[in-house]
């Protein structure tokens, strides 16, 4: 053992992180060491501050710092169209397009028996109560082109139809930009199956 | 701005760190948040006392926890060669070959004037007064292979050779595993110059 023992600790640290192997976080242990003290200490408060401030929006279960996370309490969105999603993140994808201004759900997941996922360890009662009034007039189910995601929009859908309230999915095709050579049978199956006149 | 403040700002302090796009801080932030407290407080303590506890070595200026650090502290180290890098992390590269026992002396970067580095600016002065015993008999100058670093050793060589003290270099050539179709015309080169009889 040649490296200190601090050096050896935060590289194993950063080593932990989802896409991030040996020579990454040898580069970012470096970079960290050359740094100021200012600024590896703004990067500890920053993770820290995010486990202490952030928690779920008990409406819809995005990432929240206030009562209700951004996206619920914000006046401008249109709350007639609830987008159902399986994890936070995806909110930001769907966000990032700037095509969407309803609200969202957060599941915290998809149906999957193999990986015990069951529907009553999603938030679902909690989505149908949201639909109780006759505010919301559409449910758009953008769980992943998956075989769980698609589970979990067929199962969902299910529930919410005899409601009254109209329910979507997000449409499967070609990737746009993309190249008929490298598309899956899968996806080229479902964007001739779901071809459109011109 | 959808996004909660914390989760932006943890977003932003990621993204600054070396190799971490957008993608990736991403990726990791919300693992950090559908993680443990206790899991990012050990991350973030790691960078503390990384900063906390880590100085320079006053002799080679290698990392170092204590008051030396772990090479020179380690009697079984041969102390009569010095291997000369330009950063700590070198040190990490040739300790993973496991082909070196000696000591280190570590400059802090090389001597380049387009980046307004010079001699005077690197650890050289404290190189030269290691070598005033007569314990060390070689210096392998472990310098980059590329214009600043051989400009580095050529200059601390003709500082060294005058005490009587043998100096080194790596030896340039094709990399093990490599392919002649892939290789530069430099390297080629110099591995056609250092061709040996075998």
């Amino acid at each position: 053992m040649q490296q200190s023992m601090a050096i050896q600790h935060l590289l194993d640290e950063f080593e932990r992180l989802p896409g991030i192997g040996p020579k990454s976080a040898q580069r970012i242990v470096y970079w960290i060491l050359n740094g100021s003290k200012e600024s590896a200490e703004s990067l500890a408060n920053a993770i820290i501050d995010v486990k202490g401030m952030v928690h779920f929006c008990p409406v819809c279960f995005n990432y929240a710092e206030g009562d209700l996370c951004s996206i619920c309490n914000d006046d401008r969105r249109d709350r007639s169209t609830i987008c159902v999603v399986c994890e936070p993140k995806d909110i930001t994808s769907i966000e990032r397009t700037h095509e969407y201004n309803g609200l969202y759900h957060v599941l915290g997941g998809a149906i999957s028996p193999m990986d015990g996922v069951a529907p009553d360890d999603l938030n679902i009662t909690e989505l149908i109560g949201r639909l109780s009034d006759d505010t919301v007039k559409e449910v758009i189910m953008a769980t992943n082109p998956n075989v769980e995601g698609e589970t979990t929009a067929i199962y969902i859908a299910k529930l919410i139809k005899p409601l009254g309230v109209k329910v979507t999915r997000l449409a499967s095709g070609l990737p746009v930009g993309g190249d008929l050579e490298y598309a899956d049978e899968i996806t080229l199956g479902r964007a001739i199956e779901a071809r459109r006149e011109v």
